[in-house]
């Protein structure tokens, strides 16, 4: 049984945690200057537990182990949400420090804009599993602030790199660790999930053009108000989308903007950033078709023709039953009775990386299930606990 | 009978047009390095004229009248609204000009900050009624970028200036031309609108106080979303404003901000900035009776609570009857058959100035109704046309 040194492992966050730190979190968007000081910092862990570090035109750093296989892959990824808690990938990237300090035959993989601060997102694990295409890069921009992502990889020094691909055969599995961000755990007094499978993201971008006019010269019944429009579709959403839903189906306004945004203009124009969850397909195609019915009712109604655009449309990960297994065993090993098999809402990495190899992945409990905010947190015996049962994990699937 | 120089009035205001241009329109905020260019413009052009120039604390430019009374107050204000319409304020001003260089007994005034880039708005009629305190001043922030208005102040070169009162007993009353705003001239074929009263803006912000979450962790039914909050309560305005308001009431939406505002992110706060415009002070009441009951109703459905705070909270002004006559036998002679009387959908300047002297106002057609944006535009020969009649109605009014 290998055993996970819980005190380096701890000091080895704590240290990430001081790049980009922001109150008790941390702010490293993909590509920022803190960012790849980020992955600068983790070479050097790489190279100091043995593995070979390397860093490609994707950001992508990859740690590769020197010894003879089977090899597991472990990781997540190290940029953060803008303003957003210390752990969320960087736990995953830093377990994979871990299981190798423990001598266990693991490659580390930091994947690069998970987050999707760039359009169409988890562009490290699409890349590393060869589903990025030049034009996917050529076409995608910064959701911050518009910048293209060839300009942002040509200022972080990446232009022109190589982009690495993930080499068959070479794994028997990937594990990915992560905090819950939700209170499924903590609320039942558990600290250890196994998890069952992925939910899928469908982003959507749902434009209202109008007329942009003096909020009093203009009438009530002259005036196009794309701002209106918009509420009404939201409502209408709200009052609708229960009815089609699964039992575990989220959805999300993240942001609504109007143009140009001043209390006395009528917005000519307004944009609205939705997006809903699931782990099952009928059921996001379910969603689809009543948002397709919902944009096509406004469109019959509204004076301000509304536009919808799909911005990312991911397939549903069900994760590996022998690695659940392993997972399982490990957890009842070093967690009895205080475990439990559950989905993940959130996408991740492995939901790319199941797509070549066996995944599977794990959850810590997120105290107040707060997530994407600098006040993340998990309790550090959970913290050592989860990565103990991982690298146990490891250590049985690789032997089975 | 005046008669008004309409190349040399079209001139000046095309050469004003050129600071601060953007596409066929300006953007000259208030307090920016291209609105103060404006104001030192003006200056010059009013001691052309034969005025003393001056500038103010608050940033008011005044050219004071040097032969004897009766005189007339003439003008507006001079800085626009964000990348919008080269006329609106600056065309009162330079009507202002234009009289003066026809010979007539006027102090011409652009008061400062008419589109209220700053909270409260409205600042330089304020000021020169005696309605502006150091307080206000010091309370007052930019709505664009938060700036408190003390160091906007500074930065144009303004503080420490006194801030000028009017002289009382020596103005006759006040006119102010403007733009419509609106398709009621255009629609019914007419060119010049006489303005009966002006209506008042009663302004809000709605803030909502949720939880950030990450979208996907997160359940439906433990989310606290600020952003569904507000749009809860958006669409029940919608639904009831209608059974409270009055014939030509308005209300807008102008912005609605969900914070962080990220696609993978459940708004923690969202902010509305909400208006209605009457011309009754009864309807008025009625519809903020109304709002504040549906924020009430919202505290008692919704996870998030609403604060509902008023950020302005005018009185209506009703045009004096002997100017609107004066104007109402200009128009007739100027343009026989083309006018028609109509209230102020927008607040203007004159409501202010109206507390302390007679006050009228005069409307130019607004093609196709465009205002608040760069594309805002009125045809040459329905500016001069105006400008006539509001010369020879300022003549007929000093006579009277």
């Amino acid at each position: 049984m290998p055993r996970i040194d819980a005190e380096r492992f701890l000091r080895d966050l704590n240290e990430l945690r001081k790049i980009g730190a922001y109150r008790t979190g941390v702010h490293r968007p993909t590509y920022s200057p803190q960012d790849m000081e980020s992955r600068r910092w983790l070479m050097e862990r790489l190279a100091e537990c043995g593995l070979e570090p390397s860093i490609d035109g994707i950001g992508n750093v990859y740690g590769r182990h020197k010894g003879p296989g089977p090899h597991l892959l472990v990781g997540s990824h190290i940029e953060s949400q803008n303003q957003a808690g210390w752990l969320d990938g960087a736990l995953g990237v830093m377990t994979g420090v871990a299981l190798a300090r423990a001598g266990l035959p693991v490659d580390v993989c930091a994947f690069a804009d998970e987050e999707g601060h760039f359009e169409g997102g988890f562009l490290g694990s699409r890349s590393i599993i060869g589903e990025l295409s030049e034009d996917d890069i050529d076409r995608s921009r910064s959701r911050n602030d518009g910048q293209p992502l060839r300009d942002a990889l040509a200022a972080a020094g990446l232009a022109g790199k190589p982009r690495m691909q993930l080499e068959p055969g070479r794994h028997k599995g990937f594990f990915e660790m992560h905090i819950e961000q939700g209170t499924q755990l903590e609320s039942k007094g558990l600290r250890v999930g196994v998890v069952t499978g992925i939910v899928a993201i469908w982003q959507w971008l749902i434009h209202f053009d109008g007329q942009q006019d003096h909020a009093g010269g203009t009438t009530m019944a002259e005036r196009k108000d794309a701002g209106l429009s918009a509420v009404r579709l939201l409502a209408a959403i709200d009052q609708e989308f229960h009815r089609v839903c699964g039992e575990r189906s989220t959805w999300t306004t993240g942001r609504i903007s109007l143009d140009p945004g001043a209390p006395s203009i009528i917005p000519g124009s307004a944009e609205v950033l939705f997006q809903f969850r699931d782990v099952s397909v009928p059921i996001l195609e379910r969603m689809e078709a009543t948002l397709r019915a919902l944009v096509q009712e406004s469109n019959r109604r509204e004076k301000c023709p509304a536009t919808l655009s799909q911005k990312s449309r991911a397939t549903p990960a069900i994760c590996d039953a022998a690695m659940m297994l392993a997972l399982e065993a490990a957890a009842e090993a070093e967690a009895p009775g205080v475990w439990t098999r559950m989905p993940s809402g959130a996408g991740h990495d492995a939901q790319y990386i199941a797509k070549r190899m066996p995944a599977a992945m794990l959850f810590t409990p997120s105290i107040g299930g707060i997530s994407h905010h600098w006040a993340e947190d998990t309790k550090e015996e959970d913290l050592a606990l989860c990565c103990q049962v991982l690298g146990t994990a490891a250590e049985k699937f690789l032997a089975s």
